[in-house]
């Protein structure tokens, strides 16, 4: 078994038979893209390591690298303080069964005090054994069409791994990229000089046809525009756009 | 283009020029898992319809009996009213970003009021195009390691669809808040015309100056209308505008 004991905290990864080295390679770039980076192998049936796993793990190779191979699950898990087991099918088992969300939380609060947890997920057709799913403290049951509960072991990884990111509260808010453009909002003096230039405009070209009309058509305008948010540059362009308009095409 | 009518209220999902069979294939299978109904396919690489997407879809394959073929995003959105995104990259546009589950809680709501939305998901490799971004209302991003932000196409979606699946099992909030002008938002295709419109206007009174200059300005123009959640009295307004800024007083 490697060393893994400078791993930061969040939980292990642990791969019980796989069946397609492709799935080890796509759980391996499911857990990079989420924030995971202990990955465990029982027993994988292709052998390991695999090139197929390499060539789809792309840029999350190193956990591969990394990765520690066992022969039997319960070896595998004998350092394991809080065992979840992620699946589907129904188990006759006197056993606590949870959300993605309600475990990753769970997780979150015991490695918060030094604790390792583990998630375990089966060979792709079959899913875990009963031998397995008895070992873990919980159930993990992701929820799905009824009907169609059965998830490739790498699209569950996923939704485990995600609910794991948004958990461990990594997620950088997406306000803070929101305004890309990099542009300040418009200030009252900008949306009111760009309102009194349209309305000019538009009284000209007898835009509003009748006095009594106007004023319910200009407000519902000024609030058409109002919803854009508009930046200063949103402003300029559009004073550019009705000049534009009007003059028509240059000399 | 397929009758969809009577499939139940969930977003469309539309994935635009795909690479590679297999992944359509599981991403069909990722729309069975968390209810999700009605796909359409702009130019996929391989062809239409593909053996290997069938294999990857296991029981979801009458979804892909289903789908609707378009040759260009532009058609394959025509009908949709909240069109949002899906991408990892940053973009140097002012448009709105938000989380998977912030994105379905919205469409769960606009659904509920028997609006139409759609998720965009681009090519494997490349993500989608500005040109395609551009048509959307928002982005959806999903939170990632931010230094390995780049999921493949079938993991996206599964993230996404899994919010919807959650979403779509709270029941939307009683005062679903209707749009409060009590018009419909305007359709992709009534957006469309108001652009080709204000495009050609603009073009004929030399607005873009020069041909290296249009894209970037036109692609922001867009947005800030965009911005607006613009509503068929919207586009009716504005086109009003530019007619009536185009002629001039009359005679």
């Amino acid at each position: 078994m490697s060393d893994t004991s400078n791993i930061a905290a969040a939980p292990t990864i642990l791969l019980i038979r796989p069946q397609m080295a492709e799935n080890i390679g796509a759980a391996a770039r499911a857990m990079r893209n989420f924030g995971l980076e202990e990955l465990r192998l029982v027993a994988p049936r292709q052998g390991w390591p695999h090139p197929k796993a390499a060539a789809m793990a792309t840029s999350a190779v190193e956990i591969l690298d990394r990765a520690a191979l066992f022969d039997d699950s319960r070896a595998a898990v004998a350092d394991i303080q809080h065992l979840y087991a992620t699946t589907a099918r129904p188990r006759d088992m006197d056993k606590r069964v949870v959300t993605p969300r309600q475990a990753m939380q769970e997780i979150r609060d015991v490695m918060a005090r030094g604790e390792r947890a583990a998630l375990m997920f089966g060979p792709e057709r079959t899913g875990l054994e009963n031998d397995d799913v008895v070992m873990a403290q919980a159930i993990i049951s992701i929820p799905t069409a009824p009907d169609h509960a059965s998830l490739n072991v790498a699209q569950a990884l996923v939704v485990v791994a995600y609910e794991w990111f948004l958990a461990a509260g990594d997620a950088p808010p997406p306000a803070a990229r929101a305004c890309e453009s990099g542009h300040a909002p418009a200030s009252q003096f900008e949306i009111q000089g760009l309102f009194d230039h349209l309305e000019a405009e538009l009284d000209h070209c007898d835009f509003f046809k009748s006095a009594a009309k106007k004023p319910n058509m200009w407000q519902n305008l000024r609030n058409l525009f109002l919803k854009a948010s508009l930046s200063e540059q949103d402003v300029r362009t559009l004073r550019g756009v009705i000049r534009a308009l009007r003059d028509g095409p240059r000399g």
